[in-house]
């Protein structure tokens, strides 16, 4: 089990026991510094441990569980983006209260483009702090596979995407009901009469993003595939596919997009284009984004997901296995991952 | 060693001088400045270099003693007003754009409050990082002394406010000019005839609040003290602020804002109390920050100092002095403080 957790590179504490022919318990105490443990024993541990390579940092956890006091933050996402999507700012807004109170510190590791992902495996593998907190993943990722080699402690913000995560017990992620957040604000489209329904999507190298698309669909599933546009969360990504939909399909009543940012955006798109909302276009986002849902033209209905929560609980969760991971027996309760739960918001825009 | 230091995916300074048919010091000599390689030579290096995607930084590092490849950005404000305040988002874009260039990770280190202080002192402390850009530093900050304790080689934002700092030749700052920029602003309302000009300072706590109060006054040598109500470079000080001096004075004919936040926020108070802008009341601001300044009602004139720019230098300075530090023998030309230039915009707010 600790195999797993910490990857199969990393060699454990049953391995140097059986290399050095003693109890784990002796392993442990030679490691936490070889009190009552004869100096023959200690050898054989000590000459096991240099053999396999064994790093004690694990083990001292054993004793001080957290060895930097600090927690990394890796957002894939340039810089720019995190600075200017206040979805990062809420999300680390609950992270940084958490982890402060716990005295741990906040390192935020921030990045220009994904070129600049090896120099973060690099800073992650130094030892500089205990765990990882890794969110807004894309597919073909690297970074997952750089924490899982160094063995680093990681809680996701976000199901990650790769084949069998949703089965991994030893993948600790916080996600929001993404699904069925998408199937409120479609079934609340559809139960104000709208026919013509059109969704602009997350970007789809995101489960996120997939599974808000899967929401619509299970409400619409026989729709128009001209009425889906793909967006990418941004205002210019939501401001680009209204556009295009109003394009292909001048008749729509109704737009679901999938982040308040972009339905924000498609809110001046359509007015631009002579379009009444809610009377002509009804709108409906996803977020209730404090800075953005409550202060647009007219006032967003939008899916409530407790953001700064999610940030909150990730920290918590992180801590939790920072704290398992010290301890020598297999405790009941391991963190396991969450969904929470999200509400429809109804104002002005639908 | 430097292949296993970069990982398998960078091209080494090997490669680059067997491609150019060189020898290493040759390339060396070209990536640190070409100083008396012929202009053929250095042409093919350069060649060489491009094909190879080559990052000339690696090479200043078999030279350079950096052993983490990591700068940590430390913010002297809560987490919730770094993200708040477009300013340091400017400016970590320009630190951030910088770092990545030279391939040196950004460690950004939130704290919730000061009480979060010891412990980004610990982190400093325990070499997780080369060096520390500290900005947004207030009166009787510990940062400075913590770093300074820790042996930490640090460039500031923001001259630091202590006695001695301006002639202190080991400190070095990037400064914008403070002063000078809010003489440009009160001239520029003077010039419009107005009479009873008012200001909205920063917290007086921080060299730029008292900077560009300074400023104010070596125009208005005589001028009210009614006129000037503190602000904390927030829109919620700058509309305290606002409704402060209109209280005060409701004949004020202009107003200097320190900051464009705190100008936003008063045009909103001058609506609120039926002034028109400028025909009542003329407003200029600080910063002209990109996503405040042209987009307020009306637009702002303001002091323009480029922030992106100053992270940039920032950043550049601290890198070099890392550079400098690695060195045996001590180097002409040692970074020193910069004060970066300001000019006034004008828009439409006065």
């Amino acid at each position: 089990m600790q195999q797993g957790r910490t990857g199969p590179l990393r060699p454990t504490l049953e391995a140097v026991a059986e290399l050095a022919g003693v109890s784990r318990a002796t392993v442990s105490r030679v490691v936490n510094g070889g009190v009552g443990v004869r100096a023959s024993l200690r050898e054989r541990v000590q000459h096991a441990v240099e053999e396999l390579g064994y790093v004690p940092n694990q083990a001292a956890r054993t004793l001080v569980t957290r060895r930097n006091d600090a927690v990394a933050v890796v957002i894939a996402e340039p810089e720019s983006r995190v600075f200017s999507d206040p979805f990062f700012a809420q999300q680390l807004r609950g992270i940084s209260k958490e982890l402060s109170s716990a005295d741990s510190q906040l390192v935020l590791l921030l990045v220009e483009d994904t070129g600049d992902y090896q120099r973060v495996g690099r800073y992650l593998a130094g030892g500089h702090v205990d765990g990882a907190l890794i969110f807004s993943l894309h597919q073909d990722d690297p970074l997952p596979a750089m924490a899982r080699k160094v063995g680093m402690v990681t809680v996701f913000g976000g199901r990650p995407g790769w084949v069998g995560a949703e089965s991994d017990h030893d993948l600790v992620y916080v996600d929001t009901d993404n699904r069925g957040g998408a199937r409120l604000a479609v079934e609340h489209l559809v139960s104000l009469g709208r026919k013509r329904i059109a969704t602009i999507t997350g970007p789809l190298d995101q489960t996120s993003g997939v599974d808000r698309l899967d929401g619509y669909r299970d409400v619409l599933p026989y729709g128009d595939p001209a009425l889906v546009a793909e967006g990418d969360f941004t205002q210019e990504g939501g401001g680009r596919a209204m556009a295009e939909l109003l394009a292909r399909r001048p008749d729509l009543d109704a737009v679901f997009a999938a982040s308040d940012l972009m339905a924000s955006a498609a809110l001046r798109v359509l007015r631009e284009h002579g379009r009444r909302v809610p009377e002509d276009v009804a709108v409906v986002g996803f977020d209730d984004q404090e800075s953005v849902a409550a202060w647009t033209d007219p006032p967003l209905t939008t899916v409530r997901q407790d953001i700064e929560d999610m940030g909150r609980l990730m920290a918590r969760l992180l801590l939790r296995r920072l704290a398992q991971e010290g301890s020598e027996v297999a405790r009941p309760g391991s963190p396991t991952s969450v969904i929470t739960p999200v509400r429809l918001v109804v104002r002005a825009s639908a």
